[in-house]
């Protein structure tokens, strides 16, 4: 499937590539070894994000170039572990419509396949993973750098080789990017061990509101917590993977609220108890184990929906 | 180096292995697949250990074998991840005065050479993987049962491969046991994700009370919070090191109050800098990035006494 990329690619002069909202270390880690690679042979790379990248990413160098320019002039667009355009962001959902030619990279089982040509991999842990083995058939030459780029999407998709989308291959690509000079440790301490001191307040706020309701545990991360945490509006994301690790635990939500009446909510599974479906109710979309929806609304009007939808699919799920 | 061990293996009939005190996830996976193995090819096998096996690991089949036998007639002592005699606990440490000939599998680099053939890796991320490369050289198939004990091994003494012990070839050996039909998933859910929501309830709390202090970082356990979290008292241990994971900390300390007039301080470092200091000034003891003591006194008195030291320490120390 990764020979489908090359048409599209080798008669490009400018590539403009796009990491998804609300960027991860998977977008952002992919984008960026895609960008370095493409311009080694030549190409002219842009890369572009809807969202600031979030500042636990800033010690992967290059970093600063993601910016929010408009597409205008290019002979291929390609899109970063985003699973529908509107992954993509307010900046750049419309690029549909703009006649471009799209080169779709994803490991999200949902994905739309909304592209020209779409490189979509439900098995890989991380986009990270696919672009591994595109660069392999592209000859292109791994150093470390390309390395701390993909070993950095894959440790933090796989919240360090821990989901169930961690297979034998995927420790089998990370050994090769750590042979390769990518630092796992180095990794670690910046992704893992920087943490603000805003956010661990708000993991304390989150915590204190966790309700355990049957099998489902949930809890909130409101505009005012944030406020009176300082805590960034990206911080506290890693809540959810905690929640979900409570022994009584089948799924987690967590309730992010937002200014302008829009609720965000993450949901995280068990191995074996499929979520998704909550998701794509609301209009999101995800893996089984780990997916999410943007809802219109607040808190008051959001939780009860969701939760109500959450129990339904329990039920029925496992 | 695994070359050695053989021919005190293979003469014996009847072998007895030790797992450590205070057993982890190390000892008892290697020793399980140790004895697996060496049964599978007709030997007879004693599973011992001085301490009872944790039940976080009570998902791993064969576990109810240990227990604390006397060595009486054997023809090879087999230690497992222990560094020195004492670590083979009260019942095990007289064995070098027997006159049995030992195999002494280890991995840590204080490892004191103590036995007759001494496979010790200090480059090893675990024992485990050491055992790895014994069973691959003495042409053992690595069946799931045994890739479950080795991985095991390996997931838990590398926190889930992000310790700086962690190699590439580490990362392959996981890969190799993955293949072999163990479930890092099952590992993981087990071992890192069946958290007691009374002790996440706690861990809200201690976030709540933490204090940034320049380079300190500082929290409180109090007798009452765990009641009011209905979290046992040997919860919320995990949380100093979540503390030290600030990005501003260069040491974190937690202060954890027990009924009748005790305070214990559990300090934690960044690589580099030494707060053995601290714990020793208190009397207590530790190593250069993880100490501790226990104050008589309540946290009113026992907080200022203790900040007043590790700010003195932290002055000097870095």
């Amino acid at each position: 499937m990764t020979r489908e990329a090359w048409p599209l690619i080798e008669q490009a002069q400018s590539i403009f590539l796009i990491a998804h909202v609300d960027p991860d270390g998977d977008t952002i880690g992919s984008t960026l070894a895609l960008g370095y690679a493409l311009r080694q042979m030549g190409k002219d790379c842009t890369l572009a994000c809807s969202d600031p990248v979030p500042r636990i990413l800033s010690f992967l160098p290059g970093i600063d170039e993601f910016s929010t320019p408009s597409i205008g002039q290019c002979d291929v667009v390609i899109t970063v572990d985003a699973s529908d355009p509107g992954r993509l962001g307010g900046a750049y959902e419309g690029v549909l419509t703009m006649g471009l030619p799209i080169l779709n990279i994803d490991h999200h089982v949902t994905n739309t396949r909304f592209a020209t040509v779409n490189l979509v991999r439900p098995k890989a842990s991380a986009t990270a993973e696919i672009v591994f083995d595109l660069l392999r058939e592209w000859k292109v030459e791994i150093n470390s750098l390309l390395a701390t780029y993909l070993l950095t999407g894959i440790v933090t998709d796989t919240q360090s080789f821990s989901t169930s989308s961690t297979s034998p291959r995927t420790l089998e690509v990370a050994s090769e990017l750590a042979r390769a000079g990518a630092s796992l440790i180095e990794i670690n301490e910046h992704y893992y061990k920087s943490k603000d001191p805003g956010t661990l307040r708000l993991w304390g706020r989150m915590l204190d509101c966790m309700r355990v309701d049957g099998r489902l545990v949930w809890s909130i991360n409101t505009v005012r917590m944030r406020e009176e945490c300082q805590a960034g509006s990206d911080n506290g994301n890693g809540m959810v993977n905690l929640l979900v690790s409570v022994r009584e635990a089948a799924a987690a939500i967590l309730f992010k609220e937002y200014e302008g009446n829009r609720v965000e909510i993450s949901i995280r599974s068990r191995p074996g108890v499929d979520i998704s479906a909550i998701a794509v109710h609301f209009g999101g979309g995800g893996h089984p184990q780990a997916a999410g929806a943007v809802l219109n609304g607040n808190l008051e009007t959001a939780i009860p929906r969701v939760l109500a939808k959450a129990r339904e699919v329990l039920d029925y799920g496992c």
